[in-house]
């Protein structure tokens, strides 16, 4: 096992009707002066915002708004919301949606307090200091609620990149089931497909006998397989949407990751797909992680065997452990497409032509050595073919 | 699923050698003047103590000792400590050893700021104040490096009771699984029984549909069965020793028990043994979990059948579940007689004699109602009973 610090400090608060509590958390949490972020006019028609900000008065706590986050969040808000912050002297940012906006409030969270352009932390500078940022989650998939992560797009050439620091890390979660059931199914599949990809890009190491992390990947997983179909079939599962939104969480709060090299290959293949199609996230990597097992199961089979066997429930076979992991990818492809994600480009509405440039951004943009991924390094050539599995 | 809140905003860092930083985590947490607390000569003998030291002396930090920690932790040693930090000034409790220093370490925290008898929090208060206590770990057992929780023993009655409180919840945790390495077989496997009971306790519930949770603790069961025989087998196992002494954070900081009823009967009535007979706390868990789960079992076959199934891999007797679920707990007394672990009152040392009146102070000691349990309540005579299994 390899050494590491594990630090999750998040307050969540988990169950029904807890954002009418929102007010006593910011309050405990030290915000007087909040700014309320979200993205369309769901939150609103939902009565969501209202019963936010109905909890926020009752504690005598003001606030302003700024809305219009859109998937795959873009740098031109994050600046408006900096400037918007320090005109308004705000002290807490509350997001108040699924990944984008916390990722959005998050890069507002550093931008108001860093002298310089925000897109340096993207650009891989660290952040250290940050307004306080607390969530209420509607969209069970990120796992930003508990992550100290963010992933912005700049306008100026479509570029997703990441940035990250225990500072943006949300003080509080909110997590109420509930809020999710009104998520068309498409979406729902895509949250799933996200949940269960940041699961895949660490279960995916060279590290051996982390059998812990393992089991908890696995946890995590067979949780994912078992709920899902659910809430497909009936939007309105409370039980199924409640362990689906907390396996999120435990998902990315890197508690499947501890102790090991974990790979995120798939995850920078992906960002250029949603970067230039604007596709949905999940939707994304539902194309893209049977094509990169494909491609990497050769550099350990015994490991793709054994999620097959543990997670898919595929016989082991002895004889020919190659054939139960590709039994692995298979059932995986199929579970993917009964959930309702898209397999390949076309449906993707992906286009070969750009598969050159995806793959050469995807490995040398912004400022990249030319390498990605942990579990098998893999140059523009790889990523290329990795690409060309998903037509 | 219930709803609920998790915070686990311990600062946990773990690998090979890293009490060479505790000087460097006690400053960051704002310790200036801190109590160094351990237990009996092992410390010092294996260099560890001086090993702190020398890392608070190099960030200039002053320190005081307070050795003597015994196994089920006095409540004596806790009015010396809370006396001695009051002369001292002292702003940080920094534990040095296993659940039993570390537990005395949080009594100290607590009483040091408060101005009644300290064993007013073991007698119901909530602690809601306490000086910052870091700890480093030299035990996986009680999980007590990353929870909110600790148990004295009376000394005037010999009641053993718990008490707790976020205030009490280790600021940092130092987790080095080398430290473990030199724990003989018996104390090595009575830390894992306490681990796996930890993970009973809630897993056995009346809650319905918490997957994720579920699979957490069988995550951790799955761990702990195949790792403990390596570590019996051979100490010196570093990987082994990782595993557990992770699966004994997670097992405790209460990641395998949201969003549901637990249990913790189990608990109630093994106390009584170890403040009796003075056994290890492990120990006497493992006689009590197999006897409790036998009286118990009836109340839910299926979920017996279940943790069967999936972590002691029992075939599914679709005809008769009631077998699986005996053949489980079967397999579990086999596990624990395999590392070495006590059977019955005879190899732990205790009496027929007791029975009744550990029976009575474990369900009315110390201001209880006279029924303990989350999963089947008992009462007095069905402990006397769960007790008589044991002989």
């Amino acid at each position: 096992m390899n050494d590491f610090t594990f630090y999750s400090p998040t307050y969540f608060v988990f169950g029904k009707n807890k954002e009418s509590e929102t007010g006593i958390y910011v309050k405990r949490f030290q915000g007087t002066r909040v700014l309320i972020h979200y993205g369309g006019g769901s939150v609103i028609k939902s009565g969501l915002l209202d019963r936010v900000k109905k909890s926020l008065d009752s504690e005598n706590i003001s606030y302003i708004e700024l809305g219009g986050v859109k998937p795959n969040p873009r740098s031109g808000l994050v600046y408006e919301g900096i400037e918007l912050c320090r005109k308004e002297k705000v002290d807490f940012i509350l997001a108040v949606g699924g990944g984008s906006t916390i990722d959005s409030a998050k890069a507002i969270a550093a931008g108001v307090v860093y002298e310089g352009d925000f897109w340096d932390f993207y650009q891989g500078l660290p952040i250290t200091k940050a307004l306080p940022v607390g969530t209420i989650l509607t969209i069970a998939a990120a796992g930003s609620e508990g992550s100290p992560d963010s992933v912005i797009t700049k306008e100026e050439g479509m570029f997703k990149r990441g940035a990250s620091g225990e500072a943006i890390r949300p003080i509080f979660s909110i997590l109420n089931p509930e809020l999710t059931m009104s998520l068309p199914a498409y979406q729902t599949a895509c949250g799933a497909t996200d949940i269960m990809a940041h699961v895949f890009e660490r279960y995916f190491t060279n590290t051996k006998d982390v059998e812990i992390t393992d089991r908890m990947c696995e946890a995590v997983l067979l949780t994912m397989v078992k709920e899902v179909p659910k809430v497909i079939t009936n939007p309105n599962d409370y039980e199924a949407r409640a362990n689906i939104m907390w396996a999120g969480m435990v998902a990315h709060n890197n508690l499947c990751g501890v102790g090991r090299e974990q790979d995120w290959a798939s995850h920078d293949i992906e960002h250029e797909l949603s970067a230039v199609y604007d596709c949905a996230h999940g939707a994304g990597l539902a194309v893209v992680f049977p094509a990169w097992m494909k491609y990497v199961y050769h550099h350990d089979i015994m490991r793709f065997a054994k999620i097959a066997n543990r997670v898919w429930g595929c016989d082991m076979n002895f004889d020919n452990p190659e054939e139960t992991a590709l039994e692995g990818i298979n059932r995986l492809e199929g579970f993917l497409k009964s959930i309702g994600m898209p397999q390949n480009f076309t449906e993707l509405g992906a286009s070969e032509k750009d598969i050159e440039r995806m793959a050469d951004t995807a490995c040398y943009g912004n400022g990249r050595s030319g390498e990605i991924g942990g579990f098998m390094k893999l140059k523009k050539e790889d990523v290329e073919k990795i690409y060309r599995l998903m037509l």
